[in-house]
């Protein structure tokens, strides 16, 4: 479908949630832009997401305030504070700060809650377009259950779509590329809301501007993929991710029953990258301002799942304070290949705490990735022939240590640490996993 | 995976449920393998499945007799009842029928449930290949809701695998082709028997010889879908499919849920066609003998979406008693090359009960099936746009009547009856649709 | 406990719901209540209740205007809507309305959803008695699924209590005599608001005048049966009531299950009577303008339920319009003390649709109900020995018609038409179930 | 009702399970009743019940063997192991034991599972009473979950209540005066099964002797509450108690739940006492052999609570191996005073940990229960006023220590240690709350 070429590769950016919850200025947006242009953009990394709630002048933490007033224009859109933003003033909303995005080179996300102000509701405002206003397209009792922002809207009402209209049009005349839509993937109270994800797909296509549409919160219902796949390019497979061992490891179960619906324009997603300087406003995740708590070994077990499954990469820290460490899990041209062009990822096979994970490259290439999630150091092994190989004996590439290995024979095998990973690549190698007339749709 | 080799297009057949229940004899069974010889073979049929209970000397009916003694050799596997399929005399199990059908230029396919007999478990019988006993592997509370044979096998007991090997062994002796498996894909009582599904994969990949198979009773939920395809060939997606329209219908909705997840080898499966003379000695579904009860109309549709869907096409009635329209919706070249070929299939769009689906074919060929699920006349259409395609005119050919139709401008419309269907070929079209590089996971 | 003693027999009144919605004014309401003066207070009843949203000045219907603004005074608190209730004018709120109903000889009831609301939140205003104001008290995202009215309210907020207690202060100044609280036994989207709940009950006890609680929407969960005792004085069993029979058919179901949960002070609730000319202003239940769509047997087993399991008896008609056969219901003496008199009701059993109850009176009496539920004419028995009696024989007097029947030996029985019951007296009979020393928890 | 005559005060008595699992043999039965006999008696104590599997000759611990045969009459009825019960020769049953047990001035009592032996019905045995054969009368496909013995009973099936009816004959035959039913009141598999209990009521009913009718496991739910009074005397209120302080913490919400539901005959039960000597023969519980791991005060704590709200009190230990202390729990008649005649027990009040519960006693005595559930030491407080009292000065009796306390004014305030109690009686007072004419259904 035409929106999937607009995210044909998983998008990589950074986002502003894990770092500073609700309450980002521009400034740091724009410092991070920088960071980003310089050291990152030659990677593949560009996009800069303006995480929930810019239209709070207030806003103080990832704990927001409820009830409390936004910013917001005649016709029921919210703008952005202009306290936080100053290059907002005279009413010229993102733009001139996508424009500065895009003069880096890079491009410009928001966030955006489904739904209209429920300010705009009780005050019944006036909607562009239409001779409707406010209170005739809410839908009364649909809400989200953590943010006193908004209500949902009717799709059944005249003046619905006109509204979410309105707001593309908006955002593309701002120069926005990249939309995370929050409250409307899981919505916890009610489910998924199928009816504002359609009505939302039908304003991006009349803006006239391409933009990547991402779907929050999850976790999404597998039930749902086809709908998913027609109207959006990333949705989430789990509820906020944070640096916590446990959740790292529950996502090896949601990526293996979601691995056979990813293509090019449709990623089911792994969430933020919780790494480096993170929780300097937000107290979401339960902890404040740290470096990330994961260990190295599981930042780079988490670096190597959400590449081999080809989750969207979205940094969460602030970027600034990138130690090199950090820095350099970004920056790997061997892995973040496997990432950008990888394809066909499947789980080989679990036992356990064991898991191993394939996909193929291009020319004769198949990239494997071995885990211990076993608090006990492990031997993990894969045969050859599980991975579709005929031949006895393998090349192996460590692609994070960008180094070549002693080949294998007949299995290929590592001891690992507790939470470490391998990710290797395999060369010159025929495998039917990789042949395209077997293992797809064809 | 090697086992998407052994139905690399959706399987075609017959299966004795809908006429005979757990009944056929083996004179039944020989005399719908002839009426596919003669009449089916040539378009894609192969398969004769005999279904459950063919171990039960006195089976009477769909309705199974409680704890009733089946037959059963000494290593604890059922065993045709002789007095049914008289050809097994002389412990030759199904191998001499087999042989028939084979001669036949067919293929041969046998239902199991999942587990032991629960006579073997309580006699303490033996297992071939192990010295472990009945009693030491059976699963002590996991039973089936809907029928008395069987205790499920607890996969980590000694001796678990092993009585699998054996059974999968004595069918490869046999010569069987497929086998459906039930109780297991959807247990009512326990959900999905994930650990007895991957025991039989690994029994069939062992045996030596290619079996396809067939996952029952649905609706097998999504959340599997990995675990499906890493180790079944077709699974049911949903409960058992009668001649009733409410279910049809509902079968709309399931296929469009599943459409991601499809591909040579790997079919979720709409279940049996009931068409002609059914319900010999079945009362399952309602109803007793008798002729479908779908309209010709709903034949069509039902036919027509399970074709562009590509569920496996297993035939439920009586051969023998088709009548000339019965025959016809089997012999169609023109739309079994949409279900042996086509890919791609997605629903266009949905609204309300007017539905159209596409899929590809070769050479520039788009598939569209429009449907009117409503119990009024309504008027169908779909624009050339959202078919992807740029073109202000197409040719259109009706696949059931072989029969070009007037060219269509901007869009393609008809006035169905209600439940009634068109399955059209655009020829000479390019749609995004159909390239591979867009909506395929590479 | 205390509040109990408001409610020491079953609450018996009128409320405006079933005949005139969300709409009814004060004309009606001192219409019905002159009418309940003149023809029914002998009989028992004395409640008048007005329904939900008398602060809505253009209410049309029992369908709710969303979002519209409410009257409301400087404190949060809703007061009557002017235009409806000319009698509120100059801030009097419903005193002199009360004022009013109470010199007929009657009480005076009304209706709030639990709350404050949404307009005083989103306006921020105050509260009296502290100087928290509407937003600090709010649970920011507790709403009602069904009305827009409010937000619910956070007991561990300060000023929650107050807020509470400042509208029992106000309805103790009314002069109101029953509450009937909304959205709150079973709010369809959380469950039970249970701190709510424990909030309205400590109000009542400090604002120094009795007043009887009653708890809406149902179905109540038995699972808080001991939180409803101590706190309030009815909750509905079951979800709105109406005059349709499934609904109850399915009251016998509930009513058994609650039959153990009932005392003096503590009455599990079948909902109002859908008697008489309903559905005036009101499209909920399926139908508007009308006479009750029960049949007269259906009434009559109606009321025969409500009355031996001792339900508050809340009519919901418009009296005046009453005929003879609808006022005849709600007079009939000897009918009547089984509802206000009767004890230790129970099922005493229940063979498809054939069900008996009984309950025991004063002085050797027990009462028995007999239903007919099926829709075919049935012969309904019950043994005497099952009543607990050891006499062979037993005096029998029907309590609808006030006549004495033939004596029944050994067994009571009766031909019932569908949907027919009876309701029998027994006079100097001895059964254990009506000793205080076996059937009671002393 | 008349069965409820049979348990008056709430069943006191010794069980095996907790000392002995499946296991227990008849020198042991036989040892445990004369320590009753001798010790306990004086003080109400009655019952020894020989709980689970006295079938099975090969029992060796709370695991049950998975199919292995049992001990059977020709009529499909269970017997008991003669090897583990010699006195149960020629064919004598369990009669010559409870003559034993008689003697001594005791009761008997025995576990069975609901349904008929798997291995009757593959034997096809036949029924006492009936031509109707074992496969005829079982549910196909109704089974335990956690043991392999029986099948259930189909209510709608010839030969069904014949079968139940020939078993409490044989009870009653022995002697039995207590039967504990399980796999019945939460099944796991299917929620509670009603129909079995009413064939299993109407066979104690039928056989002419008085038998105490208690249905496990738990937690049973509310919702089955008048079945459950209508046809036994107590039901588990929760699954399997051990001696683990969160099973006890959370049997406080329990009782609140249930407590509105009890009386002479019908006893929410809180399960067996795992105190003293126990896991002897058991591994269930997460332990084995060993003293109670409940600390003393944890010990009090459960006594208290078991003891004010009338759970039946079935000890779990090996007696003979009772302590000074143990023994001291059993036999302090001033608490259990308050076990066998207290009544309308009510919480008085939870606040977070801090819980206090209150029960009336004859003329003018009021008991308190006060209870610290948290895990540091906290002041617990009740007010008179909150107890229904007008006094503002009472005098305290402590009931385990059995001495005067100074007395309270205005509330009564104790500092408890973690998970620590206390029981009081206050004497000479009056309180609504045990006025009859107010709290109960009269």
């Amino acid at each position: 479908m035409k929106h999937h070429q607009y995210a044909i590769t998983p998008p990589m950016g950074w986002n502003s949630w894990d770092c500073y919850g609700a309450t980002v200025t521009e400034e740091e947006v724009k410092g991070n832009a920088e960071y980003m242009a310089t050291h990152l953009k030659q990677f593949g990394w560009e996009y800069i997401v303006v995480d929930i709630q810019w239209s709070e002048a207030g806003a103080v933490s990832s704990a927001y305030r409820p009830f409390i007033p936004l910013e917001m224009d005649e016709f029921s859109r919210l703008i952005p504070a202009s306290n936080r933003f100053p290059l907002s003033k005279d009413n010229q909303g993102f733009k001139p700060l996508a424009n500065d995005i895009h003069q880096k080179g890079l491009k410009f996300g928001i966030h955006i809650m489904r739904g209209i102000p429920r300010q705009a509701v009780h005050q019944n405002t006036a909607i562009s377009g239409t001779n409707k206003r406010a209170r005739d397209i809410a839908k009364p009792n649909s809400i989200c259950p953590w943010n006193t922002d908004m209500y949902g809207i009717d799709s059944n009402k005249d003046g619905a779509q006109a509204y979410y209209d309105s707001l593309f049009q908006l955002y593309a005349e701002w120069g926005v590329d990249f939309v995370k839509v929050d409250d409307i993937a899981d919505s916890k109270l009610y489910g998924i809301h199928a009816e504002e994800i359609k009505m939302i797909r039908k304003a991006i296509d009349r803006c006239g501007r391409p933009m990547v549409l991402s779907l929050s919160p999850g976790p999404t219902s597998l039930h749902s993929v086809s709908l998913l796949e027609e109207n959006a390019n990333m949705w989430r497979m789990t509820d906020d991710f944070w640096d916590i061992w446990d959740l790292l490891y529950d996502m090896f179960e949601k990526c293996y029953r979601w691995s056979k619906n990813i293509g090019p324009g449709y990623w089911p997603d792994a969430d933020m990258l919780p790494l480096g300087h993170i929780g300097i406003r937000s107290v979401d995740g339960g902890a404040s301002d740290r470096f990330t708590r994961f260990t190295k070994d599981e930042q780079l077990t988490m670096m190597t799942l959400w590449s081999i499954f080809r989750s969207p990469l979205m940094f969460g820290g602030e970027m600034r304070d990138n130690d090199e460490w950090t820095l350099s899990l970004l920056t790997n041209k061997e892995v973040l290949e496997v990432h950008r062009n990888g394809f066909g990822a499947r789980q080989v096979y679990r036992d356990e705490d064991k898991v191993v994970w394939s996909s193929c490259g291009d020319e004769a290439t198949l990239y494997v990735a071995m885990f211990n999630l076993a608090d006990d150091e492990e031997q993990v092994a894969v045969t050859l022939e599980s991975l579709g190989l005929t031949d006895t004996q393998v090349k192996v590439r460590d692609l994070w240590k960008q180094k070549d290995l002693e080949p294998q024979f007949e299995e290929i095998t590592y001891k690992l640490k507790p939470h470490q990973s391998k990710l290797l690549k395999l060369s010159n190698v025929q495998t039917q996993y990789c042949n395209k007339g077997t293992n797809l749709n064809l």
